[in-house]
């Protein structure tokens, strides 16, 4: 099983299979399963608390490494997908909107190589009528 | 485009080309990703704050909370699909393993209704040689 | 020890020696004490991730949980200690400034037992002149 | 009132009056106070998102920066002073405690400019019979 080939879909019924098994729907009321995301997102940004942003890059040519943090993105997957589960939010659509409306606010050709405008952009934006 | 349909490479790819356009790959350092996952999450969980467990189920019935609800879980799903593009980790293979190890340490007959076994199933489990 | 008698400068040089004597300050960016607070942050919160609210205020009548969610919550004073040591940041004066900003926000007497309005009070206050 | 002359006893109790005044104690179970801090420390950490380390100290010489950034920490600490308070927990003991319990984890002499040990001080140290 690859990315290439496994839907949004089939994860989010190979997790729901895990969690009816289990008779756990009760607990996944969407308040805990924000709270659970949040705990492994942290999990997740503990590995690169104390590196570089440069050698942060490096971090996972160390295998150990590299299983332990593909293990904590799963953990944040399972659990939005346990969301979107319970809430019936279609996840892809979700994604392609937010890219679409990201595309909007954040235009290819004026925020290249920036994450934010500088002031002189942000002037220059207004009197072009962006 | 949803779930039953788009499969996870096509999400990647369509982040990756978000990313591209921009050229924004020298921002997208694990360490800045994590850090942007973690507050996507927060965000998210903003919105269950002070609300109970059980009503939290009925928070998105409101269509305004469902769009900003699915809008967050689009940014947490974002951030995870470019940390995933930046380290070259199957999100599939990563999921379906740590289903995989999870139903080992969370045999479904003995967690079934619980999410942790009291002392007296753990003492049972003892001598059950698990 | 105790917070009668200790004022908050006290924390902040006693974390303030710790650093100096380990020699990392050099670790201590603003960017890495936020990180690391809410890591620590999440921590606390997992001990609390699948109790309900109410049960949730007994979790520390057992001695254990006690100690260990005390811990979680020195973990999170450390980083923000640490953090105001950094940045040179009054903390109690900041608090002080934030209650009285939040007075402001949110008056008393309409938000008696409320976390927030409902429309007809939204509504309400826009007539009050408020 | 500054942090040399205000002690944690003070900054709580404003902060207990401030709960009370609206009847806000039924909201402030452990479980959403420790969910509104991470939320907190997540608020304060995006303002260093794609910031690098080192710039990250000078962030806060923009006196707008350094207002909300101690605006956040404010947030963050209220949540804690909240917590301390409902779990009738005292910080400064705990912090003390916990600055004791990291002195003997972390060996000024060992640790001195070092987050963590390299595997060859981690190999002397058996030897020594730390």
């Amino acid at each position: 099983m690859a990315d290439d080939t496994t839907t949004v879909a089939t994860l989010k019924e190979a997790m729901r299979q895990f969690v009816a098994e289990r008779d756990w729907e009760r607990f996944h009321s969407p308040k805990n399963l924000c709270m659970g995301l949040a705990v492994e997102a942290a999990e997740l940004m503990e590995h690169y608390l104390w590196v570089e942003n440069e050698p942060s890059r490096r971090l996972t040519d160390d295998p150990a490494e590299r299983g332990a943090v593909a293990d904590e993105m799963a953990d944040v997957a399972c659990y939005l997908l346990a969301l979107s589960n319970t809430l019936g939010i279609d996840l892809s659509e979700a994604v392609v909107a937010k890219l679409a409306k990201n595309a909007v606010k954040y235009p290819a050709e004026r925020y290249r190589g920036k994450y934010r405008l500088e002031e002189d952009d942000a002037g220059a934006s207004t009197g072009e009528g962006g």
